[in-house]
């Protein structure tokens, strides 16, 4: 591939390529159980940004990893990521019915089936990953669990569901988030770094200052997102936050200084990448494309 | 240890073991957020059998590994059982309000913690495994992965969903039940085996009968206790089998001949064992154990 395409071009080769690999990881919706496995395949295949797995190539890149070396890592973090969609918008969580322009994987499959590919969607996440070659597949997996558990993503959905309806102020409100959404955007820059070269002690820190601020970031756009965006643009229902009287970034900031957050934010993943040179280049771009981003 | 314990002493001595580990393992419930915590806590150190763990340690022992080669093996099977029952007490699932004797973790906790913690308590199953001391973590990670997923344990679980109200054969049910109960109880097996030295593939091949016996035992001697057991002795709803209509070993066999199935298991996994000598005692002793058991 081209090392010098536009961004558009990048990202978009690289999501066809990661949707091609969650393609071949998945068994076929024809082996049984036949609904469990189309109700997996509906819920990973359906699109999305995939931006976790677009952070890991980039970040693979940054450490000399080839696509080829990098696709089990930017599959595990995109398995993860969709699990974590069908459980969210269950009944007894965020009770959604839209995600991604299409019914929610319970409303398709009922909400038996949608838990269970769930859970079936998380184990397999770490099956593609023990498959990575890399230097040290258990530490890759290690971070992936960590990152996806109750001191991670998990954690953070606990954390929400303690906040719904009460008033966290900012503070409570970034420990959330940098858990629910931000601890699995930073285990996809450091899987996809883990696929190539050592990286050195300071290298590993400014990619989690990088990580950090994107993680942070893509949350305040998304709570500016549900005030400014319909339902069209973003595939999902928009205005819910102020419905369940959530706090959000815009409630307790106002859109203007939210607004003005993310591209502070982007100005500090930039910046932490500034030690990299060239070799940043794409995660760089991520960070604009994110804080720029209308779904 | 004294090798030449009583099984009776060596189980306990072994489950008292892996509690220990799964204490260690889980955050404190004092470190937040402690709902969800708290929730881990509750479903998993609530008691049971740790009938997986035992296999892990017994099978470990069969291949020179000393019981604290084996502590993670064994706790990662116990933490991937406990969200499993967690996930299938959920409404939506089976809606068992009793486990171990005690409200079931979303009567205790609600549906969305509970649902949390199953998904927590997987992910932390594989950070446990990744912690392993053995020659192949990444095969280790796999293996559980597999074990887990839609081609194993959550696989089972939906086969099982398809066939409430339908009367599947025994071939069928059999089927699923390879695949619910049998999968993890055979990866206890190879996990804990895999923890010491390399088994050749006679070896292996020997140990998948056993675990294949024991693993089909296991389910046809739950159908005879929710027959005959009550909800003292079986800390969990007995006769729930007859309300749903499910097809069980006793509905399609008959009581008498589900008991006989039970002790040719039974002797199909002694006999798997006849060749490793007095090194597979304890996996023998298990056998005996699971088939006479009384919860």
């Amino acid at each position: 591939m081209n090392p010098d395409v536009a961004f558009p071009i990048w990202s978009s080769e690289r999501a066809q390529r990661v949707a091609a690999v969650l393609g071949r990881v998945m068994p076929p919706a024809a082996e049984p159980p036949q609904r469990l496995h189309e109700a997996m395949r509906y819920a990973v295949l359906g699109g999305g940004k995939r931006a976790r797995a677009l952070l890991a190539y980039a970040a693979g890149e940054l450490a000399g990893a080839d696509p080829g070396m990098v696709d089990a890592a930017a599959a595990a973090v995109e398995l993860i990521h969709a699990y974590s969609l069908i459980h969210d918008d269950l009944p007894c969580m965020d009770d959604d019915v839209m995600r991604r322009g299409q019914p929610s994987c319970h409303v398709a499959y009922g909400e038996a089936m949608a838990l269970l590919a769930g859970d079936a969607l998380q184990a397999l996440a770490f099956e593609v990953l023990a498959g990575t070659r890399s230097r040290d597949a258990a530490a890759l997996s290690s971070l992936l669990a960590r990152a996806a558990g109750s001191r991670g993503m998990a954690g953070g959905q606990a954390l929400d569901l303690q906040s719904t309806g009460a008033a966290p102020a900012l503070t409570e409100l970034e420990r959330m988030h940098r858990l629910k959404t931000g601890a699995l955007i930073g285990a996809a820059v450091h899987l996809g770094a883990g696929c190539g070269r050592p990286l050195s002690a300071e290298e590993v820190d400014a990619l989690d200052r990088y990580a950090s601020a994107i993680g942070l970031s893509f949350q305040v756009v998304d709570d500016v997102l549900d005030v400014e965006g319909n339902v069209q643009s973003l595939g999902k229902t928009a205005g819910k936050d102020a419905v369940q009287q959530k706090s959000t970034y815009v409630s307790l900031l106002g859109l203007s200084a939210a607004r003005e957050r993310v591209q502070a934010l982007r100005g500090e993943a930039r910046s932490a990448l500034a030690s990299f040179g060239p070799a940043a280049r794409r995660l760089g771009e991520i960070a604009d494309w994110l804080a720029t981003r209308s779904n």
